[in-house]
């Protein structure tokens, strides 16, 4: 059984990193989504268990402590974290695991698993990012500015990604992102075990 | 205007490469091939100035000492080199300039490029190399061996490639080297004058 790519998609606030996801998932049959826990509140029509595992902040920090995470980040002054356990199994049944996660806990992921696929989205420009933000309404311009300011240092670290994606209409963005996650199968990092094998092979033929 | 993506594309004798470039060329309209200059005969059916251009030893290294070539190389006692001029001209009007060379020029030029693709393209077996070397009929057993201990030696190298594609229906191999080449797109490597672009977006919105 080969094991399944783990995905990385972060995006800017406002990219649309959570409906490509969605995307994946309602439209290819390889994909499962892991799912975190966090400390910060559920916005409505969010639910525990299925949008993040909603948990105190001691609880968090005693599973930090009990090493259960792959990564885990402070982002606007709430915990974000990726229970390990999950993740290996599926990638293990060959499943294409995606994590969308801040640009912290994707490098410490990419630091431990080098075979991470670490995908990066973006709105089209900039001024779009505010837009996006200022139209989805659930927030103030307070909170909106913050997260301006946040998107300026993540952009710092795109170049750290493995791939940049640009979601201006988001059916081709699903489409984009899923090849990319395809092709990504044939990279040489990824096929060990096929190397190995072709080596076996040539020794076995001329020594016949 | 974005720059082409320079395709490096080598293979094991037998693998088909030469077919999968002509699929590229005739299935799709983004591709150039970079014509290579060879000191080696021309077997039957091929043209100068097509195929290669067939030139003598002498010719060849006066072209070395000119540094004429992005890369060259010798396999099998003969010169293969690829003009530098075209291949960056073709770049430069934003065509994927296709190389199908061997694996030492594939690593001068890697060295030299390292956005450059690098594609290995194998039979689905070892076994299958030899078939296939048998059953085109133009070389005899000895030298059948001779580029199958060569393959040998190459195995050992095909994990310096950016990506490993399994020859086995012809059209399914060229539509995944298509898509690779595509997705090689979205690569942040690729696309530093984005990322630049980017921040100096953040930068000016936030000293409105």
């Amino acid at each position: 059984m080969k094991k399944g790519i783990l995905l990385i998609i972060s995006g800017f606030a406002g990219s649309g990193k959570g409906t490509i996801v969605k995307g994946l998932l309602s439209n290819y049959d390889n994909y499962t989504v892991s799912i975190s826990a966090t400390t910060r509140a559920p916005r409505p029509g969010e639910e525990d268990g299925r949008d993040y595992f909603f948990v105190s902040r001691e609880k968090f920090e005693e599973m930090i402590a009990n090493d259960e995470f792959l990564e885990y980040a402070q982002y606007v002054d709430n915990y974000y974290g990726t229970p390990r356990k999950y993740v290996n199994s599926m990638l293990d049944e060959g499943r294409d695991v995606i994590l969308e996660i801040e640009q912290q806990g994707a490098l410490q992921v990419k630091a431990e698993r080098p075979e991470a696929v670490l995908m990066f989205v973006m709105p089209p420009s900039v001024q779009e990012i505010y837009n996006r933000l200022k139209k989805r309404g659930t927030e103030s311009e307070e909170i909106i500015m913050k997260r301006m300011r946040q998107g300026a240092r993540e952009a710092g670290v795109i170049e750290k990604y493995d791939y940049l994606i640009i979601n201006d209409d988001r059916y081709e963005c699903i489409r984009n992102v899923h090849n990319t996650v395809c092709c990504a199968k044939y990279a040489s990092k990824r096929n060990k075990a096929l190397i190995d094998r072709v080596k076996s092979e040539f020794n076995d033929f001329l020594n016949m």
